[in-house]
């Protein structure tokens, strides 16, 4: 097995030439590019490598954008609830929002604007509020010791990535960029011909990669040292939002669209709570602006002899990869910033011809918690290798093209332990690489899908990064998924509520809180979903389900799949009916294997409904792991699942148990160690998920024993 | 300070007549009673002590019960859900529940019967279901895969009390006791006219303790070993249906009263949820009932000479002490067993000339919980020491007249040290008794109302007793409040909707898990409500919210109150909504003076609403303790509440802080000790809660340092 250079991206810094160019041989490098804060000189124009160049079209001529403050992107925002104490109240509309991001928007748009009692939960109608100097809304008529609130137009006038990198790098006085609205006609023409412009200012450039295109998802700054972020969502089409489009979505549509479908009462769209019709369709009119102006974009570029790739985070919104419509873009690449296997599935899985992953820690002295990196106290190296193991397991079961890296390449310069990794780290991706060339690895034929709200939109992700949300059960399981040899799909509950469980899905996953898009919510109370279900499972289908699956407050149960999973929960209106008690199921294929049960947690209230229910694992008194048949199925029941070594093989193993599979394949009796089988190459692959050295069987043809570094990998011949 | 015999209940034993004179002697009794499975004989009879006769009229006459099995007690029950799997299901009847308790009634009735679909959520039309032999039901024409359940009327062969006793001790093939239904007129006819042949042949009974009256609490057994009781509630009125009740409570209010109405989808009318307006009618149409019927009761025994006592537990259903027509009864005496300070509260309140407390331990060999007492391996005076100094404490904050014993008197015998700790008991009751009655003690002139959906109807209580659901944080509140200084009175929600919060209340008080009938669920959604407690906080009120006070899904917050307490719950739809920061206040009042910070809890995802909240204490970044002014009022929140010395220190600190009012009065340094003083009599008792020996300074008039025996009690001087 050889590695040979190139599938590396690295982030070339001018005026650290030498450097550059030292650590792209060392790195195999057949690319440098630029990054946010960064340029590159003519001596690595020249090296011979590849050039990436990152744009952000909203924001790259700031000089326009100031020129053209009304042509600014903007958003909707809920004031901070304000209590009458008299017959009107005054509510100042930025309170507690940053006046660095915000600004009122108070030239158009106003018949957008509502203001709510939120103690009736009623609209307060027009002519009892104006907008008043200062920034503020009266409101007259009111009753007094209710709470008001008002949902307003603002303009951004601070990107909010741009904002990020400038407070995160004490950047000072340097100027603050605006993100334009391409949805003014005069932003798009004016985009296009920059675009066309830069392009030929740039010829060193071979690929243009856009960093992202027109929206970001939704983050909202505040102004209180203590709370400093208001809002953030990664899947969120808050910043989407102008009169503009509200004007043309109605008259594309013929749908009434209000500032309220966006508010929520203060919940805005987050991406975890389940979407209105409404909603959705607003994202859809928004793809297809995007895909319009973005396949615009492209053209352009290719018009010029470059290539075109995207990054899939930042002002991503719109883009939406698992759309259906995203080879229409003619992207030449997808670029995504990883900290997790379940982030580096989902670039795998999209329909383009090249795949990067851009790896974590970012070239940055802080990381995105604010914790040192490459900077006193950081230690960079462990935090690479970290990543990369997390990483690796889900590279060996779908391909990755490319990796690279980003940021000040001249913060690595003391850490040459660091620079060995990634030497390491660009061998081994290249090996991986080469094995899927020559072809795939085996897959189990167990065949499961991923029950959410959202379905295929959101395939392998839930929204954002796992330690952004690490309560999130679904991400957990994504997690573990994502090194799995399973075939993974995605579904929809309303897919499923109308069609059915789809043929090609053996074992349905359903994950998360009650009321969460990822549990579903009140789609459940939707009595053709239940009953879909309820028949694949009865027909010999597999359900495992996990934290409040099926759940919400309708009829008789609170997991409406309380009859096929054997559990219900008392959410707390049932803390006299008695529970039934039970033994301990010794031994069951759930918990073989390796398989532990750490990270079960427990769902407090969770009980059997029936006596032929399996309690594999407890809580004091509270089954946290059930295994039941049902007519000709199997259901599994977990309360929680924490993304671990044992706990991937437990979810393994409830899978292959719920399809009534038995384990195949190759696999390790440390479940620390994952096994990749490329029978094309009659090679195998054991990878080390563990900071510390391991011995293991792997079995599989001729059981045999395997010894790992920490955070090691060997190839074995099959 | 002299003690002196008398208010002292024993239970006498015939068969032990010396152990029972010698008892009554050493403990000071006046009066013997017998109890469940004992009897007194002509020897203690004859002893000069007053007799009281415990009578469960419903179950007396079991011959007549035997002859006329279509006059027994009734009630609702609801099947197991079954799925269907083709176009009819059969759903038998009584699968899960105990035939010895429940037999089908299928002979009046049926029209009461009810099958749902509960995977849709509807009624299936009486026409496609039929009752068939074997006590199962038909359903024809389902959609498979539904699940389907029949609301049906069983008659009880079994009364539950009797059963419990009966399977508690072993009674074997002793015959099972059956309560008949008073709602027939022959029954009402039996019961009067063999009261009255009673009372004949008994002239040495001079009080008739009625144990209870009619219907028991809500109590259904199963027949699976994993599940022997199926449900169980102290003050849910189950047991009060039957079809001539049914029909007459059409009658009477024109109303129409369902299956479902009492089911409720297998949640049944259980009193910690909220009550529905139909419910509420049923009780109080049961109640004129009880009393009607009740009343004549008393009026036989009263006619001979007797007095009538009635006890507050098993078939106390439609009694209400609180119900505000208690007095018309006549009953001479209320009898309350008793665990815990909030029960003898609930006992000293009521409008009757004679309370009185049964003490525990219960003369059992096991204990309620199935734990030796009496027996191999029990420690009765420990168990004894324990509720009284829990109970105690209360006793020093309102009256009660008489404390006593039941079961088997003969099982003490081998515990000398318990008989002697009951001596002690007997005596400080009796000291106790006197002060009172020279004079009140001092209570501060705080009043404090709780706020619940049941009002004053469930004055001093939830349901049940605290070891029955420990988890109800408002039981921990009221057992804290028990044996405060506080005045305390208790309010409905409806009532403070309609008429704003009374007059007479200072502080506030809001208890519990969201959607139970303590914090008060949906009622949270009328904003009249949220605007009465709105009002009264602005104007200078105080509100102490613990656990998820006003909670519920509705408008922008979930804890309806939240603009008042400053503190709202994140329950999973939130979740991209960043939390406020907060640093911990130091040295507020409300964790001064010897309260502690011990069981808090905390909420998940409780987050501070504005910034001028001041959190006290914190579990990991989630405020479990804040205090906020509000207007003119303030607002104090704790995530839960678990009764203990520094807890109920820490709970009237914050009722105090809430007023706006300083301690005054008398206290101690140590939050284990307590103390009441009797301004008439010039006397301080002081009391220990605590099993080590402690010393602490009593403040109020001249500090000075007192020193208590484990669980002990001095009177000082004041």
């Amino acid at each position: 097995m050889t590695t040979t250079a190139g599938g590396f991206t690295l982030p070339g810094e001018a005026g650290h030439e030498d450097l550059t160019l030292a650590l792209a041989e060392r790195w195999g490098a057949d690319v440098i590019r630029d990054s946010d804060g960064t340029s590159l000189s003519r001596e690595i124009l020249d090296s011979g490598h590849g050039i990436y160049s990152t744009l952000c079209l909203i924001r790259e001529d700031n000089d326009w954008a100031k020129a053209n403050p009304d042509k600014l992107q903007q958003n909707f925002l809920m004031t901070t609830p304000v209590t009458a104490t008299g017959p009107e109240v005054t509510i100042e509309l930025l309170a507690g929002y940053s006046r660095d991001q915000f600004v009122v928007n108070d030239w158009d748009g106003l018949e957008f604007w509502q203001v709510f009692d939120r103690t009736t939960g009623l609209e307060v109608p027009r002519e009892r509020w104006e907008l008043v100097e200062g920034g503020r809304v009266v409101v007259r008529g009111v009753e007094p010791w209710h709470s008001y609130t008002v949902n307003f137009l603002v303009t951004r006038i601070w990107e909010e990535i741009s904002m990020y990198n400038h407070v995160t790098n004490d950047w000072g006085d340097r100027e603050h960029l605006r993100a334009v609205e391409p949805r003014h006609p005069e932003v798009r023409e004016h985009l296009l011909a920059w675009l066309e412009q830069w392009c030929v200012d740039h010829p060193d450039t071979t690929v243009v990669r856009f960093t992202s295109l027109f929206y970001n998802f939704a983050w909202f700054w505040g102004d209180d040292p203590a709370l400093p972020h208001v809002y953030a969502d990664w899947g969120s089409y808050d910043f989407t939002v102008n009169p503009i489009a509200l004007r043309e979505f109605t008259a594309a549509t013929g749908m009434t669209i209000t500032s309220e479908d966006f508010v929520n009462a203060g919940r805005y769209t987050s991406t975890h709570n389940p979407p209105s019709e409404v909603y959705r369709a607003w994202m859809a009119f928004t793809q297809d602006f995007v895909l319009e102006l973005g396949k615009a974009c492209v053209d352009v570029v290719h018009r010029h002899g470059k290539k075109a790739y995207v990054f899939y985070d930042d002002s991503w919104v719109g883009l939406e990869p698992y759309s259906g419509r995203f080879t229409e873009y003619g992207f030449d690449g997808l670029i995504k910033a990883v900290f997790s296997g379940y982030e580096a599935r989902l670039c795998a899985g999209a329909d383009v011809p090249t795949h990067e992953l851009r790896l974590h820690p970012y070239l940055f002295p802080i990381d995105l918690e604010g914790k040192p990196t490459f900077a006193e106290g950081g230690d960079p190296t462990s935090d690479a290798r970290a990543y990369w193991t997390t990483l690796r397991r889900a590279l060996l079961r779908a391909p990755i093209d490319r990796i690279g890296l980003g940021g000040y390449l001249s913060l690595t310069e003391p850490f040459g332990d660091f620079q060995d990794y990634i030497a390491q780290v660009a061998d081994e991706h290249r090996l991986i690489r080469q094995l899927h060339a020559d072809g795939a690895p085996h897959t189990s034929p167990v065949r499961v899908g991923v029950l959410t709200a959202w379905g295929s939109l959101r395939t392998w992700t839930t929204s954002g990064h796992l330690h952004e949300n690490p309560e999130l059960t679904l991400l957990h399981v994504l997690e573990s998924l994502a090194g799995l040899p399973l075939q993974v799909t995605f579904h929809s509950l309303a897919e499923v509520a109308a069609g059915g469980v789809p043929e090609d899905v053996d074992v349905l996953i359903n994950a998360g809180d009650a009321g969460s898009a990822w549990s579903g919510g009140e789609a459940w109370a939707n009595p053709a979903l239940v009953t879909a279900v309820t028949a694949f499972v009865a027909r010999g289908g597999g359900l495992v389900g996990l934290g409040q699956p099926s759940a919400t407050t309708f009829s008789t149960r609170f997991f409406q799949l309380a009859d096929v999973l054997g559990v219900d929960q008392d959410t707390g209106d049932r803390i006299r009916l008695m529970r039934r008690t039970f033994d301990l199921a010794e031994g069951h294929a759930v918990l073989a294997h390796g398989a532990d049960d750490a990270g079960l947690g427990v769902q407090p209230g969770v009980f059997l409904t029936r006596s032929d229910a399996t309690v594999l694992a407890a809580d004091g008194g509270t089954p946290v792991a059930t295994a039941a048949s049902f007519g000709a199925g199997r259901a599994v029941y977990l309360a929680d699942h924490r993304h671990g070594a044992g706990a991937t093989r437990r979810l393994e193993n409830a899978i292959l148990w719920a399809a009534g599979a038995e384990r195949t394949g190759w696999w390790s009796t440390d479940p620390r160690a994952e096994v990749a089988a490329f029978p094309a190459s009659g090679r195998l692959v054991v990878v080390s998920t563990t900071d510390e050295a391991i011995t293991t069987t792997v079995h599989g043809g001729t059981d045999r024993e395997v010894s790992l570094e920490p955070g090691g990998m060997v190839v074995l011949k099959m």
